[in-house]
């Protein structure tokens, strides 16, 4: 399935949990990753970012879709993601 | 049809593109916003956010979906936004 991870996450935490989507997603702009993932691959990266993150502080909002036949994406100014600037 | 959009912005724009997007979307967590849109309130909302960006060094992202039937929403954490606490 796509899926598009938003997180808003305290600085001391923020590394960690960048670490941990980066394993299974691409960054795509400050605070937004998105990818291609396997049901068993989100249920990990929950798992292992539900162990980072502070559940009163921090926000992690998880859109999936099943299909991405009826979506689309534009992107104004600058493309900010890729691997070149990940932190 | 449904839209999500993420925006990395300059400290000095953010408040104007906020208020811009305020208008057609709902703020869903730092950076953020979600909603059901016409098309044409998605196109006058590109062009207003469009006049206040700068292309060089801002960024915003806007997925669209012409139905939610394959989609799913997960947040861990808390839930940041709303009306009460946005900007």
């Amino acid at each position: 399935m796509f899926v598009i991870l938003v997180y808003d996450i305290g600085e001391k935490r923020v590394a960690k949990v960048l670490k941990t989507c980066r394993k299974y997603l691409y960054w795509v702009q400050n605070s937004v990753f998105e990818g291609e993932i396997s049901e068993a691959n989100l249920t990990k990266l929950k798992i292992e970012v539900g162990r980072i993150i502070d559940y009163e502080q921090d926000s992690i909002i998880i859109y999936s879709f099943r299909t991405t036949k009826y979506s689309n994406v534009e992107i104004m100014g600058i493309k900010k993601g890729g691997e070149d600037n990940f932190l």
